[in-house]
């Protein structure tokens, strides 16, 4: 019922991870760590927590939980537009398991130094397996990609393949399978699931051009329904534009749809540009960028299908869509 | 296995905590807080977590524990000098009970109105109760309260009365007790464990006389080592001059030292002071501070008895002494 020594993992295990940048005046190993924001930018936090039997499996791997339990942090900072700086982390862990530790510690210190973003600050704790990460990155002001911005007219954009998340977690939990799939594509899938690519650098890219942004953590539908319903707008989305893996393009159309819209974990970044600035954006933007759609007036999402009618999507994230005149 | 809605929990019982200060640029509500970090200060930060079983019962008050997830917090920014700004919540909870939320969010909202720290992000997930905490706070540069500033000569305070929590927590587990004790005092002592009083104000008014600080979270002898480790100093501290409330000058004197030395979460600071600021400090510092030793250049931690002799502290805080000549 004490306190746990408050570092002493962290210095074992992740000393690696706590020394890349000018800005930490204090790392690891005092009360608090002190840190020196840019003068001219916005701090851009988030905190996610990720939990076994809620978020991951027991037996996942422990170098791509390292890895996820980065990713979903700074997925948020590319979904503002805002680049990396610094993390924490709350690691509550059973037992001090060397060999999960070092794998755990690897994950996450090989995406940390893609994006360089140090670790300053953390508490190891005794108890059931939860992770909670907080990212800390900067943008300028009137720069930030937000939720509420988008406006009529609006192209619909995403950043990648939507939907190989879901798939993969139906494949692991039995709930589903399609014999079309190759054990190479599989592994594709899960290794979406468990190693997925925050797109914080093209995130960045777009502070000139985008008026929203939110990263797909629930699936489509649900997401843009946020940039919606945050924005006061409606859309509509054109099936025949959702991408699909080469995986998920072998398995039925319905099903792929599904997934695509209403299973999460992709971790694309889903954003709109002014019709006016397309040709620029997309003339002078790397990376890869699919025009799925438009926003409207009319207040809701729906979607066109191959029968040419639009459908509108109801309820939440998980429900499926109904057919609407 | 998907992810929660992230803010509904919080958007339903915690929106008293998310609206007081001007530097939140944007609050709760899309990927990142937005938040405006004053120019000429470094940001200091630290992440807690209480665990259900380690940290507190599965019983406790959950008005108390919100206060104590704050508090623990709070106290790190005070340990630096900090003033605060802003908190975010991870929250990992086995159901959504509202009365028990209800409760807890209170806790937390009126600690955090009288520190003027507001709630710009946070996770609700479902899980084994565990609470992660990140406090943010800010104080300038060349001032800020280290572990490592303690000179040789420096006088050791602390901020308060030392061992309560730790009276507190062995009487809670039927460990100990003491018929001397009325139940008055076995509220009081009960009130040090669950509703800590971070010293926020005091630390930001060491700012100008303190070389080294850090607040009490394992017992003196484990944090006031910590600052001599990191001094690379000594120190002895007398016996007779350890600050003990009214309720363990009742019990056996031997037991109350114990406590003080070896028991945690009495969250006081300890600090050192220069001696030739001492009359400057004492004459216009406000708030309870006790001069309790002394930084030497003999390594270790040492303790002068009432019997005249000193004795060395081996081994952890939550050792016991032994005699040393």
């Amino acid at each position: 019922m004490s306190t746990q020594s408050e570092f002493s993992l962290i210095e074992t295990y992740f000393t690696d991870l706590t020394d890349s940048r000018d800005d930490v005046i204090l790392g690891i190993g005092d009360d608090c760590a002190l840190l020196q924001c840019p003068a001219d930018q916005l701090a851009a936090v988030s905190i996610d927590t990720l939990v076994e039997g809620i978020h991951f499996f027991a037996d996942v791997d422990p170098e791509s939980l390292g890895h996820k339990s980065l990713a979903v942090g700074l997925s948020d900072l590319a979904a503002m537009g805002a680049k990396p700086a610094w993390f924490t982390l709350a690691l509550t862990l059973p037992e001090s398991n060397e060999s999960w530790l070092k794998a755990f510690s690897q994950g996450l210190a090989t995406l940390a130094k893609q994006h360089n973003i140090q670790l300053v600050g953390g508490d190891t704790t005794k108890g059931p397996l939860t992770i909670s990460i907080q990212v800390h990155g900067f943008v300028k002001s009137e720069q930030a990609l937000r939720r509420e911005g988008a406006q009529i007219g609006d192209l619909i954009y995403v950043s990648g393949s939507l939907g190989d998340a879901g798939a993969a977690l139906q494949l692991k939990l039995k709930q589903w399978n399609d014999e079309a799939l190759s054990t190479q594509d599989k592994e594709y899938l899960n290794k979406r699931l468990e190693k997925p690519t925050p797109r914080v650098e093209f995130g960045q890219k777009l502070l000139e051009f985008a008026t929203s942004a939110i990263d797909i953590s629930d699936g489509l539908s649900s997401d843009l329904g946020h940039i919606l319903k945050k924005s006061n707008v409606g859309a509509t989305v054109e099936l025949s534009k959702l991408p699909f893996s080469s995986a998920l393009q072998r398995i039925s159309q319905t099903k792929a749809v599904d997934f695509a819209l209403n299973s999460g974990d992709d971790y694309e970044l889903c954003f709109t540009i002014p019709a006016d600035k397309q040709e620029l954006f997309e003339s002078i933007v790397d990376g890869e960028y699919i025009h799925v759609g438009v926003i409207e007036a009319d207040l809701g999402l729906r979607i066109l299908g191959l029968d040419g009618q639009k459908h509108t999507i109801t309820g939440s994230g998980y429900d499926h869509f109904v057919t609407n005149s």
